[in-house]
């Protein structure tokens, strides 16, 4: 790979190249980069707006984190909230800032994961900034969606008695980061160039933690099956910590069962071969961005056709507080665990 | 003052304390802080969306930069966009990333400033992140506007012949960063703790420098005088950098007379005491954030009304280029030698 330093090609010259290969499609977008602001217009919709700082050294390590995998995540971190909303995310601005160890080609890399972020979820790329740093790499992102008046679903909805869903599987990406961290801390002591790491059979729980999704096949599953939820959030902090969030703004408590929480098998089989506890993963791990929402308990039968989410508890009286039910009938308390950017590591112990 | 670590808060205690001054007021603002995104709601209106990153130890100095006053302009930076295309700034979001150096009320003093500009320019605070990082300061604001159909001004529209006028003065907040930055150097000398630079008759230049404003009323003047700009641009990088965007997107030449220039006194007398070129601050200073823009000729007489704006020069055929016309008649052709995040340090030769 070439190594191009970023200030022969200045700011300008910087933002046409990275930039050039997006091309707006969204016919909300009427300008996109090239402005002192993008134009954009959603009529007679809502618009939502979304935004999420990553800093090298507190939410990403580059020494097992491909640039195009973190530019793809970027990306999809920031729909997430706008799907977790009942939104379709529609425009994104990236602003980028690199310390000087940082060459043109490796900004190609990571505009090459935001630019197949962007096809795959068809959004338009409208702006942003770009700018040195004293160290390492700062991304900032902001998405903007709509959605139709009336039909956004927030986090203070739930009511007692609300059914409890969450799509896909929960702790793989935690478990994922798990594995990249043990690798990165062999690799330092081997100290061979040529380590390669074995990642046979965790390619799922890897993937995961590299390449997460924002799951708006969920919300087209919930349209068709005819469920609107009445509170929704996205996990990203962990399922304690969003369990909490929604019984927080919607004032009442909420019961989980165990047995009930979707755990994939590479999963387990990491938390076994790490000698962690495994509902500790699932419950606080975080950066799963899947869909955590409440339906209203007469559509009990709606629930049971979903394929992209399941049943894991119900929402009940304030008074009976978050409580887990575990496979041998205790209670215990809910308790936010959640990834703290001021306080990173403390899920280790 | 007292000193909090911010992990003692964790990141929603920080943000509940950081936010809970902020009341939206905008009819627009339908969701703000505390969900997974903001909604807005931008009825029959065009949305405006701007971001800029500020990072410390390129954008800004904290030994001469009160967090008050940085807080406050990163706002106004972001306000100046959406106003540099007719549009009227609504809603921002704002996310900071802090190193362990920075305590609770080190944020509280950049918030006050924040709270101050949205207050001044009645938007709303409607979302953001806050992150720990591993060095410095990091701002990171998006701003949200809206504009009736049809009357954005974009930088395209300039024509031949078209005047060109530009509000306030420029080079000002140039000339106030080198006071301020031989001011650092000095007290490094010195090394007296209570040693206090002198900036008396220089309160305007550091006032530029420390505390820009948008420039609405200058929107709202050509609004009462009947002028719709051609093409319009905040003056960020420098006169010349901005004047070159113009005539690229729009496909023009330009001339500008350099004793139509604008300058403040205070200005002069700096770059006199610097031994420093005044029309090349001028032209090149930036972090003005002033008003350029174009206007048809057949608007002449009311260019000459505006109190708040002035004529600099006319758009001319591409194949003129961009030229300054200097006092004694030479043309000099405008270069753009703004200020660049790249290869800071640029300006002091």
């Amino acid at each position: 790979m070439s190594e191009t330093e970023i200030s022969t090609l200045g700011e300008f010259g910087l933002i046409d190249r990275l930039t050039r290969d997006f091309t707006p499609s969204q016919p909300s977008t009427v300008v996109g980069v090239g402005d002192d602001c993008a134009v954009l217009r959603h009529s007679d919709m809502e618009t939502l707006v979304t935004t999420d700082l990553l800093l090298e050294g507190i939410h990403f390590d580059l020494t097992y984190t491909p640039l195009r995998h973190l530019g793809y995540k970027a990306i999809v971190v920031n729909l997430s909230d706008v799907v977790a909303m009942n939104g379709t995310p529609r425009q994104v601005t990236v602003s980028v800032g690199v310390s000087k160890r940082f060459t043109v080609e490796h900004l190609d890399e990571l505009y090459a994961g935001i630019r197949l972020a962007c096809k795959h979820y068809d959004v338009d790329l409208v702006g942003g900034d770009t700018s040195a740093s004293v160290t390492g790499l700062i991304i900032s992102v902001t998405c903007v969606g709509d959605a139709p008046r009336g039909t956004v679903v927030r986090r203070n909805g739930a009511r007692d008695t609300d059914l409890i869903c969450v799509s896909g599987d929960l702790g793989a990406a935690y478990m994922g980061l798990q594995l990249l961290e043990r690798e990165r801390k062999v690799a330092a002591e081997v100290q061979d160039e040529q380590f390669e790491p074995d990642f046979a059979g965790k390619e799922y729980i890897i993937e995961r933690q590299l390449k997460p999704e924002a799951r708006i096949d969920v919300l087209d599953e919930l349209r068709q099956v005819g469920i609107t939820p009445t509170a929704m959030i996205d996990v990203s902090d962990g399922l304690s910590s969003e369990l909490l969030h929604i019984c927080k703004a919607s004032g009442v408590g909420c019961r989980v069962y165990e047995d009930r929480i979707p755990i994939d098998y590479q999963t387990a089989l990491m938390a076994e071969e790490l000698n962690m506890n495994l509902v500790t993963a699932a419950m606080n791990g975080g950066e799963d961005y899947e869909l955590l929402f409440t339906v209203p308990l007469v559509q009990h039968e709606l629930v049971q056709q979903l394929k992209t989410a399941r049943l894991i508890g119900r929402i009940t009286k304030p008074e009976l507080g978050a409580v887990l039910e575990t496979r041998d009938g205790n209670e215990i308390s809910i308790k936010a665990q959640g990834w703290n950017a001021f306080t990173a590591g403390n899920m280790s112990n």
